[in-house]
């Protein structure tokens, strides 16, 4: 394991190295693009392999992360630790992304044409992926594993307080490329700490094709803002749960509070719960009785005071914001049209829910709100592609183009039109 | 018909105006989406239906524009005048467009959950489209036809030279709107000829979602730069046709003339030919015979001058040259390896072919050259929406992201996950 220089380099270095790296994940496109399913799996099942038997240098590396990382919070230090069971996942993830099926040169659609030409549109890699991440070293294997399923290149920017780390797992993951006959380009971590890498990353529209920036809200916004390739992201989950007159009410309590409750820190934890004027009085203060002993904080509206005197008053700011907390905003509208109003109007277009036994309600809220996910009566956590069936995810996204709610293997690929002909020519 | 207004605004009231044009369309977009299939279709006849009947009017309109062009060349010119065949033809396109399947509330994919939800992809609007297009008035009729079966609100950015045919082809459209009861927001032409419009477009990122520009190389290049929004475009077409050694001689000649010859205007035209050196001999020179006798200059590398007295010498510039005009570059290859490089090297990822026998030689052509259309024994002229079978198109994309290829009503929308449970909630 190399040591991570710490040197601050001239930005003039730090371009040359960043398009050096582009340079390198470009050219390993074509071979990566070309590699049989057998390959990648190899590559991934020999990098999982490796981290195994690596254990105890990883954690080494992290145990140095953990004594150079200065002023970090509890939250940050928990992310950043890595004890032998996180090990154990990180090449458990690279088994189970092993064993997904290959999405490359799948037939997604295929059509004659009236000439007798056959068009068909098929599955390839979209392009060389720049993932920017903070401090989790598990994203460095994760990530690389769906790109390389995908047959994309990876950059990988790895937190400043996980670089040791990440090195060692990126050691892991080489000697399966190695192992597998694929390019080292295939995958590559930046070596270096300097921030100027992040700018020279978004600015690359000639090497990467697409950024995802995995971490809290200032890293998304500065990719969002300052990128000029395109980026899969979410910025925010401001996630709603809406209990409409015709909610059952046990429903209601239990994906309510599984909703807000089960974990609080994931981006499809709901932020505000909507509930019908219609049924306040019956299901509102029960709800707000499970996420007060739950350990909630509640912050409603006058009418939610009204009925509840634990329920202190919400601000406008407060539809607005994301707690990723033990809090929650409560707000009783007056029906299904508000209810959308509210959430097209303060949500961040992520997952919402409504729990009713009304299908024409149901079937109003999903098709206006106009969000990646719309849930009818389950809980807003299960916004995540493992639950989907996707096996594994490099995030969600609030984009609207190509890549809208979790991001899979499948929404790391694009495609080709294959046109088979006998010699026809255009009239 | 309101006449345009031509005085240079401030670009403080551009930005003003550019804005609450954003904000009428984003307003358009509920109503747009939950417009039925019906009204959709409506509104496209009844707008077909004025054009046919507001054809004086549009005609005098371009008379207008006619008389007011300066310093225009033929070809501008030719672009730019409608007659009454091509008033005929644009109440046409709007006809098709109507008539094509309405793509919206289309489940693209559906599957449970081992808890039993059920998960569906739903196809949904992609959201407000700006297109930016130069002297060609039907692009007014054609492009918001397509954006307004997708679901999608559009804002019009006309050339200058059209504004009044523009105008005039507006108001069909805005008939359209009122008889189906759909929202004004829903198709805006921007009313300024100043170009300070096109600055606002291409930065409001809350109000628009894609930029598609229709146009030469100078405003696809100024688009792909500046843009902030999102862009479907190419900005050239430099395709290939590669005569392989086990292409028939019959083939190779057809294809060939075609994909050079038939239009040499559109992206999709043929501007290199390769061919290899086991077949130069007896393909290359009747290949050169037959675009020489339809008037075609011949620039070609050592290899094909040796054969032929006709070519002029190819420079290094003229592989990466989009002539759009009666002039073929031509190099000898030799084999399939290097006809690949040479593609995925000079050219712009459109539209490349391979004429050959040999299936394993196909394959490997269509598998490895990275264009969004790779087509076997068929001309590279077929590279259009239509052509494909999607009724219309906006243009062809050689994007990676969304939309690759001919871009469609279909790649004009997005989707939205739909899960729906009995009160799962997530362990």
């Amino acid at each position: 394991m190399t040591p991570a220089p710490v040197r601050k380099e001239p930005e003039s270095d730090i371009r040359v190295l960043m398009r050096d790296m582009g340079m390198r994940a470009r050219a390993a496109a074509g071979p990566l693009a070309r590699a049989t399913p057998e390959q990648k799996s190899k590559a991934l099942a020999v990098a999982s392999m490796r981290v195994i038997a690596d254990a105890p240098a990883i954690l080494r590396a992290n145990a140095l992360d953990l004594a150079e990382a200065k002023d970090l919070s509890d939250a940050m230090f928990d992310r950043l630790k890595l004890d032998q069971k996180r090990v154990d996942g990180i090449a458990k993830g690279l088994r189970e992304v092993a064993a997904l099926p290959d999405p490359i040169g799948e037939i997604m659609a295929e059509w004659p044409r009236p000439n007798g030409m056959r068009i068909a549109r098929v599955r390839v890699p979209l392009g060389v992926v720049g993932v920017i991440y903070e401090s989790r070293p598990n994203v460095t294997a994760d990530a690389a594993a769906l790109c390389l399923k995908a047959g994309n290149p990876v950059i990988l920017r790895g937190g400043s307080d996980s670089m040791h780390s990440s090195q060692a797992l990126y050691a892991c993951l080489r000697a399966g490329l190695e192992a597998a006959g694929l390019p080292e380009g295939a995958i590559q971590l930046v070596p270096t700490r300097d921030r100027a890498a992040v700018g020279e990353m978004l600015t690359m529209v000639e090497f990467i094709d697409v950024v995802v920036p995995r971490g809290g809200r200032s890293l998304v916004d500065r990719v969002q803002r300052e990128s000029r390739v395109p980026v899969f992201a979410h910025l925010e989950g401001i996630c709603h749960t809406y209990v409409h007159s015709a909610a059952d009410l046990d429903m209601a309590r239990k994906v309510t509070l599984n909703a807000k409750m089960r974990r609080t820190g994931i981006c499809g934890a709901t932020e505000t719960l909507l509930v019908d004027h219609a049924v306040a009085k019956t299901h509102l203060v029960p709800i707000l009785d499970d996420l007060a002993k739950a350990g909630c904080e509640l912050r409603g509206d006058a009418a939610t005071q009204a009925l509840d005197k634990r329920v202190v008053a919400a601000t406008e700011q407060d539809w607005r914001t994301e707690y990723l907390d033990a809090i929650i905003s409560v707000r009783v509208v007056d029906g299904v049209d508000q209810a959308i109003e509210h959430i097209n109007t303060y949500g961040s277009h992520h997952t919402d829910c409504i729990v009713t036994a009304d299908a024409k309600a149901a079937e109003q809220f999903i098709g206006e709100v106009d969000s990646a996910i719309v849930l009818h009566n389950a809980s807003t956590q299960f916004a995540d592609g493992g639950e989907f069936g996707f096996g594994a995810e490099i995030g969600i996204s609030t984009g609207r183009l190509h890549a809208r709610g979790p991001v899979g293997v499948e929404q790391l690929t694009t495609y080709k039109y294959v046109v088979r002909g006998t010699g026809q020519t255009r009239p």
